[in-house]
């Protein structure tokens, strides 16, 4: 088949991490069928996208053409508390449970010597700096709870052993309506030990 | 928060199917990641898609600015047999396997009355103008065998029940190098009543 036009674009779609091939094929069929309006509209948003998006210099959430991000500039939130999550759109993710009122550290990533990822490629200079600077109290290491957060905490923990910053983690637990019986063993174990006394 | 770019490419991406607020997300993460260049040429190659590639005049398969395909022009192929496909990439994947040595014809679909797919939505009328035109012998309707496929299988066949066009279907068994055990008890039935003599 002589069809360079869509072999690249399949090619450039398979670069989209966990976009198979047959992924890949399903959207240039869709691009091929929905309204030419739509498909010149997603165009124009990704040539523009690293124009408009940038992160913002403090805390590294996306922010639209501005420097400092609505949080940062936010005089209303507690800056003594940062919550610090693995990306940037965790913190929307936090901001619509709508329980943490402080600020926000965004590393772009965890630790993960696998997938080269070390500790030079995160922003955790850059946190460690604020803490001091900013004289930041307590840090909320709100990762996944998998290998590469687990390591990711541990690994600031480190960092500021010798500081009196507070470090803490979300607890551990059976989620809120879940059945009993979809509950692994070692969340179950985490959920025993923290238990609350009612 | 106030990022209306983010949040039009997210909304565009979403209408892609299979694509959820989670992918979404993970795809502008690649997307802010990448190097611009690859940005640049993914949003160059959507902008042109629809003017580069149309579908083939007559099989409807996809070509690039041309209006016969190249099985269409290839006089090698015999065209008085046609394999019927339900989206032109499943005539890649006939070719890949090498076994077929006719023509194609793709129906950009098959029938789902629940999903607005009906006969007129297909090119069920063009397959039966060209089968009448060309003197075609057989059509092999290589469909998924699901409820969609078997129906189109079905509906085809009466299209032609009068007229001396032979019809088939690809063979259901068991894969190559498939294990007994993870095979489904229908395909089972069809594989033992459909058996080989050795």
């Amino acid at each position: 088949m002589k069809l360079p036009h869509l072999q690249s674009l399949l090619f450039e779609l398979k670069k989209i991490p966990s976009v198979g091939p047959r992924s890949a094929e399903r959207m240039v069929q869709y691009f091929l069928k929905t309204k030419n309006s739509d498909l010149q509209q997603l165009s124009k948003l990704l040539t523009e996208l690293k124009h408009k998006i940038k992160t913002c210099s403090q805390c590294f959430v996306f922010t639209q053409e501005e420097d400092l991000c609505s949080f940062c500039k936010d005089n209303s939130r507690k800056s003594e508390i940062l919550c610090v999550v693995e990306q940037a759109f965790d913190v929307f993710r936090m901001e619509s449970c709508g329980s943490f009122k402080g600020s926000y550290h965004v590393l772009h990533g965890v630790l993960s010597p696998l997938n080269n990822i070390h500790p030079e490629n995160l922003t955790l200079q850059q946190l460690q700096k604020r803490v001091v600077e900013k004289e930041i109290k307590e840090l909320i290491l709100a990762f996944d709870s998998d290998l590469e957060g687990d390591t990711t905490a541990l690994y600031i923990k480190e960092i500021f052993k010798n500081s009196n910053v507070k470090i803490s983690r979300p607890a551990l637990g059976i989620p809120l309506g879940s059945d009993l019986s979809f509950v692994d063993d070692k969340t179950l174990k985490q959920a025993i030990e923290n238990r609350n006394y009612l």
